[in-house]
C-alpha cells in the first residue's frame, strides 16, 4: 500500500511568491504545522513549518506581511516517493528530525505531506493487528 | 512504571513574567515545541506552544520582546499526575488535540512534559517487543 494513505486528502501548499502570512494563515486554517512551497508547475521547492516560524521569523522583527515565504522557507527538502516504505520514512523523519516529509511524482510534483505523528499511529495499528493475529492462532 | 520514564530529564519551562521572546529563545535552545509556564512554586499556570506562536503572536504585530508570555500562553491546561497511564494520556492527547502533556505532582508543581511523539514511540517499543516474546514462545 502507498504511503500515501496515511496523507491528509490534500497537502496545504502555497505559492512560491506567498508571504510568510499566508503561509501561516494556510497552516492555522487547516491546522497543520507545516506548509509545502511549491512553484507553478507544483513542484517542491521548500517547506515551511512552525519551526521555521520559531527560528526565522517570531524574534527577527521581519514583517510577516512583507517578507515572502522562499526567503525563510526550509530547502532543499527531504522527499519521499510512493514507493518508499513506511519504515523507510519513519527512519528519514527521526534521524533528521523532521516531523514532515513531502510525498512527490517523479517529477519533483506534490501529492500529498506525511506527518510523522501518522506514521507512529499507523505503526501502532499495525502491530496491534498482528499482535490480535498471533493470539488468535 | 511512571509515564515520567518517557518525559525529558528536565522540562523546558519559563517564569509567568517573561516576555514572549524569552519563552521562544528557551524553546529553540532545547530545541522543543513547548515550554511550561510556572509560578513561583513550579506550580503550572499554563503553556505556551509553536502553535501559539502562529496563533497569537506571529501575525498579530506585537513585540515579543514586550509581551508577556502570560498574556498569550494558553491556560487552563490539562495535566497529569505520575499515576496516569500511558493509555490515559494517549487517549486525552488524542480527544484535545493536545502534543504536550504537563506532568504534576499532588500540588500541580511541574515534575515533567510529556510529549505525544514520546508517547507514541514507546508504544511501538512496548508492541514490538510483545509480538516478538509471542512468536519465541
Amino acid at each position: 500500500m502507498s504511503i500515501l494513505r496515511l496523507c491528509d486528502e490534500v497537502p496545504v501548499s502555497v505559492p512560491l511568491t506567498a508571504t510568510v502570512a499566508q503561509a501561516i494563515e494556510a497552516m492555522l486554517q487547516h491546522g497543520v504545522g507545516a506548509a509545502v512551497i511549491v512553484d507553478e508547475n507544483n513542484v517542491v521547492a521548500g517547506i515551511f513549518t512552525e519551526r521555521d516560524v520559531l527560528r526565522k521569523v517570531a524574534l527577527t522583527g521581519k514583517d510577516p506581511k512583507i517578507v515572502e515565504v522562499r526567503e525563510v522557507m526550509t530547502t532543499p527538502v527531504i522527499m519521499a516517493t510512493q514507493d518508499t516504505s513506511d519504515a523507510e520514512a519513519l527512519e528519514v523523519m527521526v534521524r533528521e528530525h523532521h516531523r514532515h516529509l513531502p510525498i512527490v511524482d517523479d517529477h519533483a510534483r506534490l501529492l500529498g505531506l506525511l506527518s510523522i505523528r501518522h506514521l507512529l499511529q499507523a505503526r501502532i495499528d499495525d502491530l496491534t493487528a498482528q499482535f490480535a493475529a498471533t493470539r488468535k492462532s
